[in-house]
């Protein structure tokens, strides 16, 4: 292959927490981005001393470092698509709310994250109104999980009729599309309900009983991520994403004593000659 | 394939900065861990504001939250083997040294970044004496390119026999095995020199006319660790390694303005169901 054979190369930038686990946050997205032949980029909004354990610290970046990874990456190396995930205070939401308007980001995935899979907190509770004012507008698409979904409408939430409101709802709020991810129901399936204004969709998979769930939400936001970034629909970028999530979770390999991550790298295992070599 | 199959899967650790633009630092190690079938974590020392054209601005991170990610990732996941990159100061090259001694590493490979492929300054001048007297003695491998094995040795270097001087001189220093990259010199060949206080071996290759060299130190010194983590000797991973950083400068696509970023997944380019899906 030449260089010029593969000019037009899909691009996507994640906007998120480092985990050092490796399991979620940019490391995550950077390994769904590569599974999908996706150049990845990143703009890191705070760095966490975490594994599959919890999270033990977290020292959040300068607004003026995270202006200035933005700036970089978009005027040097640009992004068909843009995901954001962890952005723990009001003032780096507001940051990074404003690099997406001055760049004129189109495709912004955003995924809420709230609080960790091993349940410490991730964003201060003063912040959802700005997440909501200044991020939600912004977003083709949101992807809460139900928690998550709770708490951006005020309420909780049970049974399909109260959770197609809350879509309806949070797209009042301004963004495009909303999924919210049924992950955190119980029964044998898996479901996401997509919303995109106008009608629902529902995809579907059965659920995996295990402890592999770390980082499965920025994957499946970073996974539609590289959906759009090769022009693909909201709706089918987001039937990819599920399928792919669905069997990195059931390839999982044992890492870590607590919630482990994902296989990102099921498709290629058999595949390497480098690897295996 | 079941979780229990690949109970043995390598990992590796990376400690270093991090690169927005996704060519260098852990972003550069992560993708080349994952070529390699390595499960990759990461110990972030600084977040750079960077893309192919140069570094804007950097930001160290707490030694406090250094140590913790250091502490979080060797407590619970583990590491087959680390590497080492930009450690920009006297104060984290021993809270790095520090941590490596704490968790008994013996994998560790050493890329002593001093200076960007832009020409960017990444490690503070005071900080050589340490990066000497601390973490060489911790190495079983370290990486210079030409330029900062005179850095280290005190003097340029010009022809075979006093690179082969400066190999020695640095093994001196306490690091088991020293290559010094032949990627700074001309001639058709790059060949990288490998001492493992015994005796030398050269690894060659046919030099490429790119301009996408933008972390290929990085990649070298991963795919090393790679190696490593997977139970080879250090001339073998060394060998891979070479013909690996080979190709994918040779695979390489057009990425930013500037010094380009390999291409990592040249290997599974034309493989994947998903990302041509």
């Amino acid at each position: 292959m030449t260089s010029q054979s593969r000019a037009g190369r899909p691009k996507a930038l994640t906007i998120a927490g480092s985990d050092s686990g490796g399991g979620a946050g940019i490391q995550a997205d950077l390994k769904t981005f590569a599974a999908f032949g996706v150049y990845g980029t990143t703009v890191i909004t705070a760095v966490t001393a975490q594994n599959t354990l919890g999270v033990r610290a977290i020292q959040e970046i300068d607004l003026s470092v995270i202006a200035g990874q933005i700036d970089a990456v978009m005027s040097d190396i640009g992004a068909d698509a843009v995901k954001t995930g962890m952005l723990s205070s009001a003032e780096i939401i507001e940051t990074v709310a404003s690099g997406i308007r001055r760049h004129g980001i189109k495709n912004l995935v955003v995924d809420p994250v709230m609080v960790a899979a091993s349940g410490d907190r991730l964003l201060r509770e003063d912040a959802i109104g700005e997440l909501k004012s200044a991020l939600l507008p912004l977003a083709l698409v949101v992807t809460p999980n139900i928690p998550e979904a709770e708490v951006l409408v005020g309420g909780s939430l049970s049974g399909t009729d109260e959770i197609r409101d809350a879509a309806r709802a949070i797209a009042g709020m301004g963004a495009g599309n909303v999924i919210i991810k049924g992950g955190h129901m119980e029964g044998p399936e898996s479901a996401d309900l997509l919303y995109d204004g106008a009608g629902f969709r529902e995809f579907s998979a059965p659920r995996i009983d295990t402890n592999n769930t770390h980082g499965s939400g920025c994957t499946f936001s970073s996974a539609i991520a590289s959906g759009l970034a090769k022009g693909k629909s909201v709706g089918d970028a987001t039937a990819d994403a599920k399928i792919y999530v669905t069997e990195a979770i059931r390839c999982a390999y044992p890492i870590g004593a607590g919630q482990g991550p994902l296989n990102h790298f099921f498709e290629s295992d058999q595949q390497s000659r480098i690897k295996d070599a």
